[in-house]
Parts: structure tokens; sequence; C-alpha cells
């Protein structure tokens, strides 16, 4: 029987935007999704999609600050059944130096969006991608109703962008969901996030920057796995409601990634890394507990961090060259 | 012994910053005050603090959301031992409207302020003046620690901004602290409002509406309570806390309020009011716990709401020439 679903999914050039689109092109071979991107579509290396061949895909760059109306066009020509936002102002440490612009993007833009489709009815759910760093520096398993406590202009931000959405959920049942996973990582990851960073890096035999020692634990969630959560949540989700995405485990510290890391590529970690000081703003480490996702949505996470990291390896390998005319640091864009 | 406290006051202009800005002049006679608001002072009946005289007073017409630099420079030619925040976009219905604007002003400027102050030691205390609101429909005795869940716009604005100054308490100890008080009333208070409003259609002979039949719960605090309270907070209170602010007793309704006025003005409240539908995104009542308040600052509510309702009937009384020529609905500007 077929199923045509139809996604639109903003932020469609970003990491985790581009593998949703990928997994939903793989899951359901009868669904159409339209991405939304404020850049041109990256190049082929960073989307995953681009092997699904594209009848199914199309992609409009559009700016969500400055194109809303061109984007409420787009949307209600679609008439998606779903949209995931994941468009938003990502970066932790650098929302310091310009916290107008992280507060511009993850919360007035997404509050003019949910205010201009707030009577549509032809949406299903709106999935707003969130993080658990609304919560700031918790200890122990931190379940959905932890209060908002953020400790960065980034935090703060996203917090009030799921705050902004929260008032047409009440009185328009607008069918908001929220999913705040911990740290992904995958193939086609930014270059300068930690694991595809490291092996670059070492790669080019240069040395990895280790803030206040990376003795900072994190955990981190394959791509894949959080995608088979989004779409879940998209399609089962209740409305209102926040789901957490983590894996197994009690996570592992940045030294103890990078430590796998140089494993796997066999090399000695002390030619590796090098050591400075601690982030502003840096949280403490806690566990996010995604029990709520497994009981009500039987989902559970399947990618192991080795098997995971190894496919990174493999990706940077088979494309370094491309990858190495790429810039290695964050690029700004306002 | 003199106490040359400074203060800066930004919504001077508005009902409680005008009341605060009198409270202080007349509780300390050695501090001075800077009133900011993006509106020229308004007409002397309106201005509580005119009476003082003012030679400790000084007003700057500054719009936050479009003349922040002006601000920041006059608070670094002040420096202030104390900031205390009233501005504001208050209204909720209306914020359904342009919940932007509201985003703006409640949210973004806020935040664009504190991170211009992040690093000024002279500052002893920012107060900002949030509104419980931000909880949405609640239920039972409500304390700081209850979640954000707002109904409105307007609610979600307010909670934005209080969230966006937390990275700056936790990461430059940047000294805020925020009030919730309950509805605040008092003479001098914009003619829209319930309590002026009422009184002014009874001396007009015009119909009250009252929504929902009036029974909605409110309760009220008199303004120079709250008044005695944010000054107690803002020289004593503990930064990056939370302080409710409420009167003794269980509230009283819509209905109930209207009758107490009309009995005071020897009117039958069946002459004075006609019902009409609900508004969106009205809360259930809730009472605000004051405990915290009471216990760590020793503060207590001194004026019943029967002696406060009559004042407000001598001012309406006393100004009703240049009231009549003033508008008593809102007026929106952005």
């Amino acid at each position: 029987m077929s199923n045509p679903e139809k996604f639109i999914v903003i932020g469609s050039n970003c990491f985790s935007g581009a593998c949703f689109v990928d997994y939903v092109l793989g899951e359901n071979p009868d669904s159409h999704v339209t991405g939304i991107s404020r850049s041109p579509e990256k190049e082929d290396f960073f989307l995953p999609y681009i092997s699904k061949g594209q009848d199914r895909f199309l992609f409009h760059s559009l700016n969500l600050n400055i194109q809303i109306e061109e984007i409420v066009s787009v949307i209600k020509e679609v008439r998606p059944d779903y949209i995931v936002n994941f468009s938003a102002q990502g970066m932790v440490a650098q929302s310091w130096d310009n916290p107008d612009q992280w507060f511009q993007t993850n919360g007035m833009a997404l509050m003019n969006l949910a205010d201009r489709l707030k009577e549509e009815s032809f949406l299903k759910r709106f999935v707003q991608i969130s993080t658990p760093e609304v919560y700031g520096s918790c200890s122990g398993h931190i379940t959905e109703d932890a209060p908002l406590n953020p400790s960065t202009p980034y935090a703060a931000s996203k917090a009030c962008g799921d705050l902004s959405l929260i008032p047409y959920h009440k009185n328009f049942n607008f069918p908001v969901v929220f999913t705040r996973a911990t740290n992904v990582y995958g193939a086609h990851q930014q270059l300068y996030r930690i694991i595809p960073r490291t092996v670059i890096y070492i790669k080019q035999n240069k040395k990895i920057q280790l803030q206040g020692g990376g003795k900072a634990v994190k955990s981190y969630i394959h791509i894949r796995d959080v995608c088979a959560a989004t779409l879940q949540i998209a399609r089962n989700g209740k409305n209102g409601e926040i789901y957490h995405i983590s894996p197994d485990g009690e996570g592992i510290s940045i030294l103890g990634l990078v430590s796998l890391i140089c494993a796997k590529m066999g090399r000695p970690l002390d030619d590796c890394v090098t050591m400075v000081g601690e982030r502003l703003g840096q949280d403490a480490f806690y566990l996010i507990d995604s029990n709520k996702l497994r009981d009500t949505l039987g989902w559970v996470p399947r990618i192991p961090l080795e098997e995971g990291i190894a496919e990174v390896i493999d990706w940077v390998e088979e494309n370094f060259d491309s990858i190495q005319k790429c810039p290695l640091e964050y690029i700004h864009q306002p």
C-alpha cells in the first residue's frame, strides 16, 4: 500500500537535516521531501540523500529570518503532513559573540513561522529540534520535565524558541512536538565537530586541542538512530510533548572519545592531542533520560559508538581530497 | 547618615515604573533616580513623583529597541547602584496580533541590554520585572520553581526575557533578580486597566464588559506594597533568584471586584455591567505564593483592597476633567 507522506525539512543543509531527508526518502519510497535552507545546497559529499536520486526531493534556498513569506508560500503550496525544523544558529561558545543573532534565528523567526501556520489544517505535526542544553548544568538522569536553566545565549535562545511555540499549541492546537537529543554524530557531519575534526586532524598530523583536559563527559548518538526517533515522533508523537533521544550507557569523556578514534586509526594518543583551558558556560555532565521515547513509541538505539566512528573514518578517507579543500573551522553566518 | 543610592528605572513612564520612582524618592531622601522611557513623560496627573519635585529625578526619552547605545551611555555615565527594568509590551490579549513586537521588546531588547552591561562592576542589582503569566494555567499555590508554561505570546516573551538573562548571571555574575507580582493596581494606573476603567465607566454611565461573566478569579495588590517589595529585593535580594509578590487572601472574582467598586460608588451592579465571551489564552486561577519574599526579606503587604480602591476612586474624582480628555482604550505602539 502506498503511503505518500509529504515532509518539509527546514534546515535541510545542516548535518542532521540532510541525514533526516536521506532517512525519510530511504524509509518510505512513496515519500516526498521539500528541503529549505538559507544557503545553497552543499557539495555532494555532505549530502547523504544525493544517492537516493532527486526526483522525490526538491530544494529551496530561503532564509527564515528574512524570507518568511516565501517560506510560508512554499509550505502552503506543498501542504506537508510534517514539518521538521532543524534550522538554528547552532554553535554554543560562539553565541556569546552575537547573542542577538542566536535569539533572532532560534527564537523570533521560529515564533513568526508558527504564527503564520497556526491555522493550517493540513499539518499533522511540526517537529521542533530542540536541545538538552536548555537544562544548563544538571546532574544525574534528566527527564523531560527538568527546569529550563540555560548557561549560554545559545541554550537560552533555543529555550525561548521552544517556549514561544507553546501558546500556539495551547490555543490553536498547533501540532508541535519537541526533540532533545544528546550530541549527534555520523558521516557527513560539519568538519569542525569533534569526531570528524579529530579524524581529519589525525590524518593531517595536527594536534587536537582538548579543553579542560578533555575531562568533560558527553554522550554521543549516531545520526541514523536520531533520524529513526525523529520520524517516529513525527508520525506518532503526542502534540505538546518533549521527547529525549539518547543512547544506552553512561557517556564518554572527550579524552576517551579521542582515544577511541586514535586507536581505530592506529595512532598513539600523545601524538595527537594538546590541552587548553575551560570554555565559558560549559555545563557539567548529566545523562539525558530517553525512557519516555522508548516506552511510549518503542524506539531503541541500534548503532554502537565504535561502529559509528568507523563509519565516520571511512567517510573521511573516501572524501579526503574534497574535505582538505574545505575550511575546518566554524565560519559564522549571521 | 546619608545614603546616596542611585537608581535607573527603565520604563519610568508606565504605571509601575512611575510609582516606583515616587516610592524611592520618598523612601530615601538622598536617592537619585534616572528615568528612561520611550515616550515623553506623561501628563502630570499620571506621574505620582511629580509632587516630590524634580531635582532628584532626571528623565530621558529613549527606546530600548532602537536606542540601546544611547541607553547604555546614560547607564555608564550615571553608574547606578540599581537598575529596575519595567519596560515591556504589557498587554496580554493584544500580543496575539503582533507577537514579534512583544518578543522583540520583552525578550531580545532585554538580552541585548544585559549583554552590554555584563561586565559593569558598579551595578549592585538589576531588577527584572517579570510576571506570573509565565506559568500559564496552574492551580493551587504556585512557588517560584513552577515550570514555565506560557499560554500567550505575551507570557512567552516575558519568559524568554527572563531566560535570556540567566546565562549572564551564571557566567558573569550579572546581579539579576526577578520579581513576579500578581495584578497591580492603584492611583495613576493606565485608564484601560480594570479598576480605573470601572470607576471611569461608572462615572460616565457606560457599561463594563465582563468577559466570561466575570467569573475569572484574580488577585490584586496595591502598587505601594509592590514598590516596597521591589526596593527591598533591589537592596537585599539574592542574585539569580525569583521573588513572588502577592497579597494575603484567596483572590477575588472580576465580578466581585466590580461589585466592590460599584458599592463604594453607591451604584447598583446591574446598571453597570454587561456580559461577553471568553478571552483567548485565559489562564485558570492560581495563587502566587510569596512566602519566600516574606520569609527571607521580611516583606508584608499593608494596603487592603478596599482602601486601595477608595484611593483610585479619589484619584479619578480629582482628575476627572483631565481623564475625560484621555483615550480609555489601550493604544498599541510598536
